[in-house]
């Protein structure tokens, strides 16, 4: 370990947690004011507001004190009672997850699989909802963090509008990373959480709802109150929260909403663009093999070369390197390994990363 | 306005969120790291360990990502059924958060009531249980946060651990303020949050179960996901969390046991109990009245002096005095206001709240 790793906090490039910039750490580190006030109230409109230019939508933004998996969980509870059938598209483990949640409400699961790495495709959901029209809802992923693969959700969108369920997408690590135009391509339901894209802490998810989906969660059965988007909605009149915010990280969400805007949100996806074309150059001249076929802009996944031992190769780079890189997960794991270029990361934290896994496997090849 | 209101933030006095000391706001804005590493797991297992001191037991503490209203919930749907028959001791806007999320979750919900300012009585408990043998949690309150009325938990321990049912404690403002004792009270489930008495910003909630309320836990039915305790019980096998938790908060929360150990619970019950003490006397020599019978050490709540508008009491003294009280809730809006003296409040703090609100009420009297 060299003097600079000690002293250093690791550099952070896991698909969520990331890097939090040093001046939104600080704006958090700011003495406490109370939620019941007219000061939260001006900062959570102002923070409403704003997030539509994010989520592109004009519809509300409701934000939960809790991880993003709470949020996901909204996002069935709200719209489904028991023994509606929905759709689930999975290619890795958060589509597993959409899957978990909606078993355990007791949902009638039609789930659509594709390989760890692909993804399920337009013409697959289409004919998945000709063969049982009576589906209310699809449980789409926008990047799937658990192998970097990018589902085509703008074209999923005009299928699942052609047949009157509504499209609820996970973005929880694809918002402000892969391009997503929530009003433009016909998705009814955006999930996503603060540790991604947002560059915060984790602690703060979002539910991105539009008109059609809060008439179906009028008639929705699932028993629910923590989550419950009538306690928000009411609250929200006043700008208020229903519970007890979390009001250190909505004071980190403002400064993130201004740093966003300032670049624009298509400058955002721009800049994620652009360091995951880097990544995936670098790393496909190291001689490595990229993992998904149809990459995010969130998260490379990366093949673990053959002879090498995947889960030894991230620790060794994460303790002796300072460089925090994820493994894979659940059936991934000790296969992949996954660098994220989303929120504050830039090319030279990319350049590093490349360096250290270069001398790394070329310490570690047997 | 003075020029110390101008430049300096608010004296926050609210029942939650309190007072952060500026060493628990330093740690919290360190640069972030990974949670699924031994840094982390390092982090929560000394954190679990040291909990038990706090909650008094030596069961399992677990952590969610959320409001205390998240960990209520999953007070309910990890210990009941649809149709279980529950008893809920309401007494304020906190009991009757407990028969909303019970309700929702299709309970059958036998409701012992007290007036605000009152508590339910153990005799009344007894009385209750004998006539609905069948009911399988109570579900009852420390500190009722919205009267500043302390429920005897100790003898309605006593009654409840006679019938068999397992008892439910909301324990969020009274957790680190008024005494209570988990396991030598009876208590299986103790209910608590970050922003009260462990002066943390919200954004963390607790649950502590007991083995029996775990057992019963393995047959509850109700639909769970995000607070399903048998997803958090795996995870703790290795000391992990099954969501990405709000890891800036487990970091303060790591530095905020460290005070509390050191001046060990006994001492933090002495101290809440001097400020309690303190306060009650300066409000009755200020010619107001208490509105608790049976007052916590949490919080006071003071009745409004008659011909005085409560609302405009309580925002002039924030708005130009520069102290934040907390007003009335629900029904007894603008009849109360109240006076929080847990976690890093001092007795200089309560001397200023007394000073302005004398002042206070002196320039608004008729």
């Amino acid at each position: 370990m060299t003097l600079e790793n000690m002293t250093k906090p690791n550099l952070l490039l896991t698909p969520g947690p990331t890097q939090v910039p040093p001046e939104i750490l600080r704006v958090m580190a700011e003495p406490i004011f109370h939620h019941r006030t007219p000061q939260y109230r001006a900062l959570f409109k102002s923070i409403s507001e704003d997030f539509k230019a994010v989520f592109r939508t004009d519809e509300r933004v409701y934000v939960f004190t809790g991880s993003g998996t709470l949020a996901m969980e909204a996002a069935v509870a709200n719209f489904c009672s028991a023994g509606d059938q929905v759709l689930v598209l999975e290619a890795g483990k958060f589509g597993e997850r959409w899957h978990a949640i909606a078993e355990s409400y007791g949902l009638n699961v039609i789930s659509l699989k594709a390989g760890y790495g692909e993804v399920v495709t337009p013409p697959e959901v289409d004919d998945a909802l000709k063969k049982h029209p009576t589906v209310s809802v699809v449980y789409a992923t926008l990047c799937e963090t658990s192998t970097g693969a990018l589902f085509d959700i703008e074209a999923i969108g005009r299928v699942v509008l052609k047949m009157g369920a509504i499209l609820v997408v996970d973005a929880i690590s694809g918002l402000a990373a892969d391009r997503l135009e929530m009003d433009a391509w016909g998705v009814d339901v955006v999930v996503s959480g603060s540790q991604k894209g947002l560059m915060l802490p984790p602690g703060l998810s979002f539910l991105a709802v539009s008109e059609k989906a809060r008439t179906l969660n009028r008639k929705a059965k699932c028993p629910r109150f923590y989550l419950d988007l009538a306690n928000y909605e009411r609250a929200l009149r006043n700008w208020d929260a229903p519970f007890t915010p979390a009001i250190s990280l909505m004071c980190g969400l403002r400064e993130v909403l201004n740093r966003i805007l300032e670049t624009g949100i298509e400058g955002v996806w721009d800049q994620a663009a652009r360091l995951a074309e880097k990544t995936r150059t670098e790393v496909r001249k190291l001689g490595l093999d990229l993992f998904a076929r149809r990459p995010s802009n969130a998260v490379t996944a990366v093949k673990v070369p053959q002879g090498l031992d995947g889960g030894r190769l991230v620790s060794v780079i994460r303790d002796e390197k300072g460089v925090t890189l994820a493994g894979g997960q659940g059936e991934m794991k000790g296969k992949i390994f996954r660098i994220a270029h989303f929120g504050a990361i830039t090319a030279r934290d990319i350049d590093r990363a490349i360096s250290v896994l270069a001398e790394t496997i070329r310490e570690l090849k047997p």
